[in-house]
């Protein structure tokens, strides 16, 4: 496994891979390695010959009020979990390397980004856009796969894919759970062990909702509700927004009679944690 | 010549021609080809293997009192003279192919945008950073060749080009102008033969101001005030701006102690016409 830093050797080596024919798959990641991950590498191991795995905690991405400088970080822990899943390269630039001085650029999607975690972070996906931009021009992958967990991120780089005409095939991960259900996230490594029991809340409203929509229930806003009243029995979480969006534009939706995500996003002590089902008409 | 009129077509020829090893330049216009262009086409001719030039009015660039639908066009005029230059590719897409509907992404320049023409065109420069970026995704080029008349243009190409991380060699090409200085455009056509006379005091407001810049005059103001005068014994003409700015940060300059541009634009007529003139120190 070879460790890059700066993005001009990136550049260099993916020429030369792609001069001898390889494909390659980015997995862009902030780091702090879970399963989750692993489920995003071992994708992108089974589609293509060499696995780049950007580690890259982005500034751009993180509000003043955010958790940019305590987010966690350990790459000695990634490296280990990277060289067993099968990484071929891992591209951990400096922020000095990705933004030196003058760095004055940004890529912006416009619509999708509005709502969900669009309302609560402002800039946030502006910083994402530009980021990943800036991994695929260096990196040059064929595919790069990104988690569902993320589901709003998701739709953003597929529209600016599609938008600007990247020609990268973008590859959708489904989440992966702890036993109790629970997303995995790199933030919930800030949860206490109270915190890390109350966080269950989040995926037991959105499977209530779900048995409420097989059931029949088409009305989103019966089916927030019900997800509501789950998230506030538990003391320690504040709901930051649930909402029932167009999987695809993600406009609130009144009447469920298109695919639809259930996406909601949850205070739990200084966590913000997201969490989302897709609900299939 | 190929003609290229889809950007998916476009994609799959720039591949196979990188896969067989040939270097590719690109020269970005909007058609209605004169001198300037055929420079352009030249100076990438003796530094790749395929020249492609891209002939597409982007309606992102124009604001929505400008000439868009007015902007002359002559495709068939364009394709001999490319013909003659040594054009391999014509990239002529429509702009149902170019901005699908559901198009939504742009690529912002914050700072070097804001100064000369981004006054005066609010929008401009984020329609020419978004399809510049879509149309080096689509032609994929190891260089791309800009004009030096559109100054800030080619600074803010350039500012995107490094900041994004595009591996793309942007290369300048000098002004060319008709025998009394005017700096080529496909905007001259809008002049009738009072107005063309007109107009070259675009070129020799310049030209004065360079020669007092030679003769030791360092004071901004001063060379402002020699081309406003020259400008304004022009009853055709009228000033949009007169600037002298840092080549670099395009910011305004009291002081010349390192090189600057000069930058002006008038209304001539319907025409906004602009040119400029480095100042070397």
């Amino acid at each position: 496994m070879e460790v890059i830093s700066h993005s001009n050797q990136m550049r260099r080596t993916a020429d030369a891979l792609r001069a001898s024919g390889k494909k390659i798959a980015l997995v862009p990641t902030m780091g702090y390695l879970h399963d989750g991950h692993v489920s995003l590498i071992r994708c992108a191991r089974k589609q293509a010959d060499v696995v780049i795995v950007s580690l890259f905690v982005n500034p751009l991405q993180f509000g003043p009020n955010e958790d940019f400088t305590t987010y966690p970080r350990d790459f000695d822990r990634d490296a280990a979990l990277m060289e067993g899943a099968g990484v071929d390269i891992v591209f951990a630039p400096m922020v000095e390397d990705m933004y030196p001085p003058g760095f004055q650029t940004s890529v912006v999607v416009h619509h999708v980004t509005k709502n969900l975690c669009g309302l609560s972070r402002p800039g946030h996906f502006e910083g994402v856009t530009t980021v990943v931009a800036k991994l695929f021009l260096c990196t040059k992958p064929h595919l790069a796969v990104f988690g569902e967990k993320d589901f709003q991120q998701l739709v953003v780089i597929q529209r600016m894919v599609k938008d600007l005409g990247f020609d990268i095939q973008i590859i959708a991960a489904p989440i992966v759970r702890e036993p109790d259900g629970l997303a995995m996230s790199s933030r919930n490594a800030y949860l206490n062990l109270e915190e890390r029991k109350a966080a269950v809340c989040l995926s037991q409203s959105l499977f209530e909702a779900q048995k409420l929509f097989t059931d029949g229930q088409r009305t989103a806003a019966l089916l927030i509700d019900a997800a509501r009243k789950r998230i506030a029995a538990e003391p320690l979480a504040r709901i930051d927004y649930i909402k029932i969006c167009d999987t695809e534009t993600l406009e609130d939706i009144v009447t469920i009679t298109r695919d639809a995500v259930m996406a909601i996003a949850v205070f739990i002590g200084k966590a913000r944690l997201i969490d989302n089902i897709v609900l299939h008409v």
